[in-house]
């Protein structure tokens, strides 16, 4: 029923992640019929995009990339706590810990999760980079922000290993009830580790 | 945060329909790390898009252009009733139309709506190219569907107005309950029309 160049650009769209073929269909028409001139730049963007941003060199996080290296914004802040580093498993989870404002250290991004199921051991972690790193860098505390799920925390554990040698300062960030969340919708697992995880109230 | 690159990227998916800064963010993080291709493939397809495909000469619907002509698949499908024409109000709902399998004529695309708050009049409509493919066409009847709304009415009406002098048998499509909807759910003016629109039981 539609032009097959539309067809290519539908398939391609319901790739996205979160997006099935009737909101791709959505996504050309609008392009097609309403906002050439959307479909024209972002055609433009994309093409050249991946010769000019890179994860950078030091942390993974994504960076320009000049030709020779690419060094993301956070690690060219000098006011940024060079001794602190707070290790990701995805760019999206660097965004978010920016956000919480919490943060005042540096990262690393290991880009992905130990997960045995899918077939990814921890030969396929960046560990050795992110020893390099913390050598470098003279890193005195770690603090792992990997998602508490079952592959996020066995990642955060074999990172505690990989460290222990090393006589850093390790942290693991707390498991619990969300701010603003209800004891009585939270699952068995949550509020068992908002009990086990429980802090002293200073009077 | 991220490269100035990736914030444009960002910028112009947010212009596509539902979609927001934050869905935005995580289509143009998963084209740069972990889809390259996608975001390769995208970008050449988007870029010669609206060279390729144009609304169709005879109907309004998207069709393959070939440099001096474009024609769609349902204005060349020969096995169709060029005697009956539905008339609608964009490409997608000419594919909705399509879907349901009980259209067996051909179709006409208005582009938009008649709306006077939005300052769109009957001039800004293309009747006059309508009238001509009805007269070309010798189309017999005509079905309305342009939606159920406030401007999908108005414009059934001017669309009706117009053809008035041909005689032609002109209709519009039925509005009531959803098939599997529920009474008691259905809001007052959709339950008026359907009482309204009532027909009778064969018995």
């Amino acid at each position: 029923m539609l032009p097959e160049r539309l067809n290519k650009v539908i398939h391609l769209l319901a790739r996205l992640p979160g997006v099935g073929e009737k909101t791709a269909q959505r996504f050309a028409l609008f392009l097609a019929t309403e906002a050439g001139d959307v479909a024209n730049h972002l055609g433009a963007e994309l093409t050249t995009l991946l010769d000019h941003i890179r994860p950078c060199d030091r942390c993974g996080n994504l960076a320009d990339y000049d030709g020779t290296a690419a060094i993301c914004d956070v690690c060219r802040d000098t006011r940024r706590d060079s001794n602190l580093l707070c290790i990701v498993a995805r760019v999206q989870d660097l965004l978010a810990v920016e956000r919480s404002g919490a943060m005042r250290g540096r990262y690393f991004v290991l880009g992905k999760l130990l997960s045995p199921l899918d077939g990814i051991g921890p030969e396929e972690l960046p560990l050795e980079r992110m020893i390099n790193r913390i050598r470098e860098d003279k890193v005195t505390e770690v603090i792992v922000a990997t998602p508490p799920s079952v592959d996020g925390e066995a990642t955060a554990l074999l990172v505690a290993r990989e460290l222990e040698p090393t006589g850093i300062a390790i942290s693991r960030i707390a498991s619990g009830v969300p701010h603003g969340g209800d004891l009585e919708f939270a699952d068995q697992i949550t509020l068992g580790r908002a009990i086990d995880g429980r802090k002293a109230i200073d009077g």
